[in-house]
């Protein structure tokens, strides 16, 4: 992978800071604000290097990574910020060979970086109500070389899904408090489930929809990312940030008979962690 | 994955949320506070159940996420917290199929983390000059199963590293300033870095040394985790939270030819990302 | 107020960082964990030196802060932290000379800080239900010679208060939501209401609360606070902080007949406030 | 203060979230975008009722709060936020008499929110070396009735403070690790230090600086205000916010001898904070 081939999605990146997302093919051309770059002269390349375009303008060639991608995709809706995807990913366990179910699909944002995390061997089946955001989020998909990896179902989940024993299932809906039985009967026993919904509002009433339902070690959280000037003479963070992107819920799926009501009221205290085996 | 199985990592909770790692071997006990759990009555189970010790005492039985294993790894030194390790694996673009070099291995918290993303097809390489520390890293990844996964070297990277393609580079060390050179000649063209040191000082530095060296793209972030009581009556955030694990900063690998200076300087912002393609 | 008098309150700190607030008297002592310290030797002394106790012990002997002040009261309940307070007493505007209404007493801490603030010209009334309280607070504001600023009342506030022109109130009380009403008629026209209360549940019942009765301009914040190690050589904020306090909530006492229904809803720009005066 | 007189300061919010301040003086104007409006309408009127201007648009008529004067001061430089006066002024125990000393005058924010805060019966003095500043400080304290309570000296500090007594005393200067020498010989024993500055660089140079000084109890903060949607159906934070205004730095003035290194370095523990007296 030291070498651009054809096919490669590639990202350049002008001295102005814009960025184009590409996929390589012979013949083709990319046209900039900075003139055009042929894709001949890019394939057989190391990536990282600077090319110039037909106005001699430079342009650094570089790999998308998960986050870039994220960020290219053609969106209609919110994404969900790489900060948060990171942490989903971690909280839900989702590896290679993983089979994993997300309503709705959006812009396609998570599904790709699901079906990246995922693998060849894993499984991404994503539900999507309006049928124009699927045709997005399959371009999307499409664009990246991804779109074998995931199967897109254009289907009201109100009514269930067809799943019953997946490892993890994302809800990134208006409502998801709306929708844990379906979820809860597509999920193995001690699958991962995770939604982010704006609102405290929304996050009170999952905590309500949740007590009657099959699930265990309830978390909210909150992610903040705080990026900083790269200054090495004025270290100090931007001026800025994004205040809010949304409330994080995860849960385990637990067999039915609910053990007991604080099972969902407290965190697990790292400190008391400790493992006596035989 | 919905049957315990002989062989498996498993979880035991118990109702005053201790929590207690195992490998299922059958004709094996678990010893816990709350009473011993034989491993036979558990291989067979469904995951997500309530399980009984011979005091009877419920237990539930879960598979293990990447953060339950990271945070219950023996340890001496201080590890990387889930919130930060999501991230890393997001804009190291850590997946399937990745070379992965890390120093320095520490108690293996992180290289358990990029283990399990990069998959069978993976390859990671974990540097440790302390030969305890490698011994007790090693010790973790075989109770995870990951040990044929990683390749440890007892080594110091002053000397540089073996590898020099590597996909993805991080460094968790006490000083990483010291370690561009090093870590530029392991990484592949457009390969990634990234590091975490809990100081300001640190992070001046790593800026200064990364004037000289092939490196572009440069990121520095923190984040902060808050984490709410789950009880929908009283929806708040808890009163204490990790006010700092460490700032992380990211960069690229570019060709040996550094483009310029603002290149270092300042990043992309996401509002002016925009492609066009012919 | 450069030397230390009889009647004063000082502020002692042991090398381990323990403090004693005393009042300064003539012929009495302060018995501490490092020895006793007479107040004759206190007394005539510029303020920020070391003093010894019969031990040999080194104390720093300081004026109180109004910070320092507050979390030496006594206290039985959750007092506000002195991050909260500074803020509140801007957005109120707590000036020398203001009439300030408060409900429920407490321990007394925002009391002691609005009596400072509003100094010997100013009024603060302050009522509490449970007599117990009262008293605490009274002995808290006797200790640190404010309580003749400060008139404390024993009264159930759902009756309503017996102001009815104070320049700002505040409550901080269990539901605050119910005593809007009563709120409303203490202040004068243009009057500063604030509330802080814990949990998000709580803010969602004041926004609703609000609509019907004459406030406007109305705000809701959280702020946190995060504590760096002072050492030059590796700056960092410390391990962990407070997560949450409270989400204060702020708005102004308008006119009865609500303007428009955007008024409470929408905050006031910075960038647009531009001002044109003849 | 019920009724706006003529001299008063008056705010006027107009629907559109414009806010005009003006003195109220017998036979003015003011124009805005939406109308004129007559003083004389307004004089005699209760604080908190809408008044309309000559084209029939209704404007909020209020008194400023001190964060209004802030935010409504001309202004050429950044100016300190009220989150971080509000601290300020509580840990500098800023009060009605105090004696406070600051540099630079900037624009007069933070020198207006402590003329208001000490009273008539305290002190301002505020060095400046830029004559311009200086006069377009003195405008706005003008502007805001406090020119009479502040002094305003137009003199470099590098060169000393002329007081030697200063209860407080704030930099808000470039670089005030420089003058740390001349703070401490304008503040009386156990005075109150503070300043902010940007970066991180500047604070590490401070903790450097202040070794050799006469300060102890140093204490380093930041402050991040969230600020919500006020809409009870959807409570949620602001998209985004200030991530950065400054580092804050709090010493004590402290006698001659430095008591011992630690003192510097370590914060008080609330949790120890414990008095017994005789």
């Amino acid at each position: 992978m030291t070498i651009a081939q054809d096919g490669d999605l590639a990202l350049f990146i002008s001295r102005d800071y814009k960025t184009f997302l590409v996929q390589l093919r012979e013949g083709q051309k990319l046209h900039t604000h900075r003139g055009i770059i042929e894709h001949d002269d890019c394939i057989g390349q190391t990536w990282g290097q600077d090319l110039k375009s037909h106005l001699g303008q430079r342009f650094l060639m570089l790999e998308p990574s998960t986050a870039d991608l994220v960020r290219q995709i053609k969106r209609t809706t919110q994404i969900i910020f790489p900060k948060d995807i990171g942490y989903i990913l971690m909280k839900l366990s989702i590896m290679p060979g993983a089979t994993v179910v997300e309503a709705g699909t959006g812009s396609g944002g998570l599904t790709l970086a699901i079906a990246r995390a995922v693998g060849t061997s894993g499984r991404v089946i994503s539900y999507e109500m309006r049928e124009e955001m699927q045709n997005l989020a399959r371009k999307n998909l499409e664009r990246v070389g991804l779109a074998e990896r995931v199967e897109l179902k254009l289907k009201d989940v109100s009514e269930g899904f067809d799943e019953t024993d997946a490892d993890a299932l994302f809800l990134d809906m208006a409502e998801p408090s709306l929708f844990l039985v379906q979820a809860a009967a597509a999920l193995r026993g001690g699958g991962f489930f995770g939604t982010i919904v704006p609102t405290a509002n929304q996050i009170i009433r999952l905590l309500e929809a949740l007590r009657g339902q099959p699930f265990g070690l309830v978390e909210v959280d909150e992610l903040m990312l705080r990026e900083y000037k790269v200054v090495s003479e004025r270290l100090r963070p931007l001026d800025r940030m994004v205040a809010h992107t949304g409330y994080l819920l995860f849960a385990r799926r637990i067999a039915t008979s609910k053990p007991d009501q604080e099972q969902t009221e407290t965190r697990i205290d790292d400190q008391e962690l400790n493992a006596s085996e035989e």
